[in-house]
């Protein structure tokens, strides 16, 4: 085993690599077909196994402003839903409430428009609760369960601690910590910036 | 003393409260007179004394995007200054630095836009450093000294603790926090929440 590769095993279990969320949509088989005229095609894959950026954009509309090509992930899901930072929030007039993702209860709706036309979403905006996608081999490593709550030091910019940061395990996970944009500039974050739990 | 006096002044004691400033910009005279055609005039008090929102508003131009409508504080300063978010920053297409109020030496500049005339600011665009507003009086109480660097705890939604919290001590100040927008949404606050600052 060269160093390199020593050091990076010793680094991965301290620290956890942090990534930051831009606003995106989620849709379902048929609100694709609505916007697009067809289902949604991957463009890109993201950290998350089997998850992708669309080719496909829209624009999210709210009572007092829009956002324009933002980007749709794949794929598709049983429950639209649009992510948004609390800072988009005002700029739609929109006022997201801070949740898991998938948890849309009686969350306010948004309008999504695309180029083949218009997807009235009744609920589903919500700011997406901070939160480490973990899988049980580093979940076991690091001492925590699937849905515990855990504070995460950040090495970044402007330093924090964030509390409330929501713990997921899964097989089917990369490990990462995933902040929203309000988040990741709070705490001053750059690509490839890391986190660590705290006890 | 009643029990509210009681409990307020407990408080007080171990509690600062918190506020969010928007983005904004001071202008010296001279630049308020290009933008406005006459020195700013006092609109509303803010809560650091001798501080004030300006009636006049400006429009403030980046190379990717611009915002309008923009508050200017006075009273006039004696260079001017633009603090954002780093949110705004990425709407503007301008990185401001994270820096204390004043400290703008190569700092990216703006155009501020009035109703008569533009003014082309060589320097001046920061992210305000996060801060605590202190009287000598608080200080002595925290313990805390002049450019001292604090952790604070936010009581608020989505709690986190701040590192990196630069404390400012004058008799001419009002005790509280300042963040930014992207801060004050990381840490779900709301008016009137409280922080503390930790040992």
């Amino acid at each position: 085993m060269e160093l390199d590769n020593v050091i990076d095993a010793v680094l991965r279990n301290i620290f956890i690599e942090i990534e930051a969320s831009g606003r995106h949509v989620h849709v379902t088989k048929e609100q694709a077909v609505k916007l697009f005229g067809h289902g949604l095609t991957p463009d890109r894959p993201l950290s998350q196994p089997g998850q992708w950026v669309a080719k496909e954009r829209v624009a999210v509309i709210g009572p007092k402003g829009e956002f324009k090509n933002v980007a749709v992930l794949g794929p598709e899901r049983n429950e639209g839903q649009v992510e948004i930072s609390l800072t988009d929030g005002r700029t739609l007039g929109i006022q997201p409430p801070v949740r898991a993702s998938g948890s849309v209860e009686n969350s306010p709706g948004a309008v999504l428009k695309g180029p083949c036309g218009e997807v009235r979403l009744p609920q589903g905006v919500i700011a997406a609760q901070r939160h480490i996608h973990i899988t049980p081999t580093d979940a076991a490593r690091f001492g925590v369960k699937d849905k515990q709550i855990v504070k995460l030091q950040t090495y970044t910019d402007r330093p924090l601690v964030f509390e409330d940061v929501l713990v997921r395990v899964s097989k089917d996970y990369a490990t990462r910590v995933h902040l929203d944009i309000d988040e990741a500039n709070a705490c001053g974050y750059k690509m490839g910036d890391l986190g660590r739990i705290l006890s």
